[in-house]
């Protein structure tokens, strides 16, 4: 009877076409239950949905940048002849074609973001092959026996150095960005201190305050020196109203739009003078981007364990460079039994804010990390910092309003005025500002060619004198600005 | 002047050594301020941290499965001569070759979690050197050229047109894994019903209830039938106390360890003759894996946005088959305005969990979309489905216990006595159950060999009659327990 069921399969059309299963009987299996799976939809291609005479971009309202929806590539059911023609593996190979191209220029061309789109993984093609998932704990291999987690926790040791914590005092995960870093970071944050309040400066990234929302804390945004440091002074203002509550501090370690490093050291000094005993705070030190530079310059405040933090996260595509986004987190072993709960299931421990996990990013930053090691990190992390300085300064040099903060290999400077500039260097942009983030992939050479068209788009958008580049003042510092009014 | 900065770097040694930096003279910049680039720390490489006398394995509690820590690989600084000597590049190849074979070996014995194993994206391997992110909204695209929303944005539309939501009415991402696809829809049910409860059956996915905690939401669990699907008897005894708020539901379309799909249309009439008109629910469907499967088959209760629910979520990973995790989320665009606030920075909308998003991800799913088809899909399903129905009557035939649900391919059947057979085939274990998830990549050969393995194992694990194999009676019904008091 069962053996028919399988049977069937052989008889199958090899296309895929639907007339079987028609004249099928009913399959009647061992315990005397009916079930026949065979039993399918006829019509498998569902209809496209009718939209009612609504005009086809109505309905959607964009909010910014392009609608993604009028450029999109559509999936389309391949012909019944599809596989004798090999129609469909030409037009695939041709959009990938086409689309590849497109990223080389894109690539190029980018300035904007803190990628380092400098890495060479041939060697690791051979994995793509793999569903690779670390699914649970990194520290307790689970029941699914394609994972990485010999390289994760290799990964994570390597952290844990640079970040001063013993392996056996520490808990840690290669998370999917940085966002999961923080909202991590916080989660543990909270369930350490379930009434706490969490302190951030304005100039926090966006997830920090989607963390507050999601999780229904308490949130309280402190103020921002010009730099874009956090304001210790209002920090403190913020402080003593709510003493009777435990603090929970996001610090800044290289914050998204200038790059300013929040002074740590300052942060647990103003907490002591506000009288918060050292079990009575949790922080969290987001160092998406400097966390792993950081550590290489030497008067930069040390990120460190051995300070009161919490928990340290860093993204792994951005200074180390991955082809998708990845990060770190580590916090210590001691918070992470009060947030984790066992999952029979996996045979491992519920302790990560997701589930199955990217298997594939562990094994591209270990091999980076090899091959580079703490010496080559340094090395690139003092080229990043010389040519951050030489852009900052032939931009000065031409008259446009830029900062460089001491610690930071972003160039913050006045927002072109033509978007379609903006758009073609890939700029990330607030206000009047724009920045470029010096990174390894960034050259000497990339710089200058952008220089030179930053310089002559400038001559052309303000030739006439009517309009002039903006103030900066108040974003920068007047002293950073080259506005007609500070230059 | 900064010239000179410049031209330091070509004067640097190239092993990376750091006596540099040492006679170099401060920089001092342009505006005034004095800073030295070149002033790193003298030894980049920190030291192993101080174990204190520690045990190296102490103070890490094992919970579960297996210490990983005792096995990583240690990521290992580059010696100064290494890339004369090429020492570290043979290291490292002979760790990945050693490492593909274990992943050739542990996929070949695979059949425990429900991930397709069986895909060729060899024409995407291109695009490995790229740094594709597709941070923020896939509908808007941000400042970042290198993306693949024109991809994503395919990819979504084909999973509307299954779940029946016009292009213009949804809203959608590609998630890092079902997890977050749960994290989104439950978050998205919360921020429309602020007050709302969440109910969920007990056998729901972990995730559910760890997003209940996260979001700080009060969450009542219902109770399930013997085949796991939820009870809805006893949600109407749960719904009625709490009347005056508004319900979140996540329903299972396929639950973890039995496959079960819960009855989405009697969930709705519960619903209604509690008394809740449509707008004072909330459904969120965890389609993690059956999502897929379920449009294709005749008699399961079709997941459509043509009834009352929110949103659904789908693994990419499971059936569709992925190298790294990631899943469809797809929601009512009216929903996603509520949730989602702008990011100038990006020049996005922050409507997402995540921040940055793995651009590779929605090529996979593209390409295996595009190839396959809705018409392909059903054949795989087909084949699955008969090929779980092989496995179950099989089991049943050789006196295990075993229960199939009628929509689903999970085998649920007696977990095997021996741990390493159970590590061995990567068998997911609750209780007394194990099961196997009969995926596109499971064949009729597969099992056979798994079956005469199981078979032989029970005849060495029973064979003095001392032990006796378990009763399931409680897990999967008495009609489907074959111990020595059922059979």
């Amino acid at each position: 009877m069962v053996g028919s069921g399988v049977e069937v399969n052989a008889t199958m059309s090899s296309n895929g076409s639907l007339a079987i299963g028609k004249s099928m009987e009913r399959l009647r299996v061992a315990n005397g239950e009916s079930f026949d799976p065979m039993a399918v939809v006829t019509e498998p291609v569902p209809p496209v949905a009718d939209s009612n005479g609504h005009d086809a971009e109505k309905g959607r309202e964009i909010v910014l940048g392009k609608n993604v929806h009028t450029t999109c590539l559509e999936v389309t059911e391949p012909d019944a002849d599809d596989e004798s023609t090999g129609d469909k593996e030409a037009y695939m190979a041709s959009v990938l074609a086409r689309y590849r191209k497109t990223l080389v220029e894109r690539t190029k061309y980018h300035l904007g973001y803190p990628y380092n789109l400098d890495f060479d993984y041939g060697a690791l093609a051979q994995l793509q092959h793999f569903s690779i998932n670390n699914l649970g704990d990194p520290f307790i291999e689970s029941n699914y026996g394609v994972h990485s987690r010999q390289f994760e926790v290799g990964v994570l040791d390597w952290f844990a150095r640079l970040w001063e914590i013993e392996k056996n005092d520490y808990w840690g995960y290669i998370t999917n960005c940085g966002t999961e870093g923080n909202l991590h970071g916080i989660l543990v944050g909270r369930e350490v201190f379930p009434d706490g309040i969490l302190y951030a400066s304005k100039e926090s990234h966006y997830s920090v305050f989607k963390a507050a929302r999601m999780y229904r804390m308490e949130c309280v945004k402190v103020a921002t020196l010009v730099t874009g440091e956090i304001d210790c002074t209002d920090f403190k203002r913020k402080l003593l109203p709510n003493k009777d509550k435990p603090a929970i501090i996001n610090v800044n370690i290289g914050t998204t739009v200038k790059g300013a490093v929040d002074d740590l050291d300052l942060v647990i000094q103003t907490l002591e003078e506000c009288g918060y005993s050292h079990d009575r705070f949790y922080i969290h030190c987001d160092g998406a981007l400097f966390g792993l530079m950081m550590p290489f310059v030497k008067k930069a405040p040390k990120v460190s364990f051995k300070k009161p933090i919490g928990s340290v996260s860093v993204s792994g595509h951005k200074f180390v460079g991955c082809p998708m986004p990845c990060g770190v987190q580590l916090t210590r072993l001691q918070h992470i039994n009060a947030l984790s709960s066992n999952v029979e299931y996996l045979a491992s421990r519920d302790a990560t804010i997701m589930g199955s996990r990217n298997g594939h990013a562990p094994i591209f930053l270990w091999y980076t990390l090899n091959r580079k090691g703490y010496k080559g990190f340094q090395k690139e992390v003092q080229k990043c910092l010389r040519n951050a300085h030489y852009l900052k300064d032939r931009l000065r040099e031409a008259g446009i309003s830029a900062m460089l903060n001491e610690l930071s290999s972003t160039v913050v400077f006045e927002r072109p005025r033509d978007e379609e500039f903006v758009r073609r260097w890939q700029l990330a942009c607030e206000g009047n500002m724009a920045h470029v983030v010096v990174m390894p992939s960034v050259t000497v050479e990339k710089l200058d060619f952008f220089l030179n068209e930053i310089i002559q788009g400038r001559s052309i958008w303000y030739k006439d004198g009517n309009v002039h580049p903006p103030c900066l003042a108040a974003d920068i510092g007047s002293n950073n600005c080259s506005c007609a009014l500070h230059k």
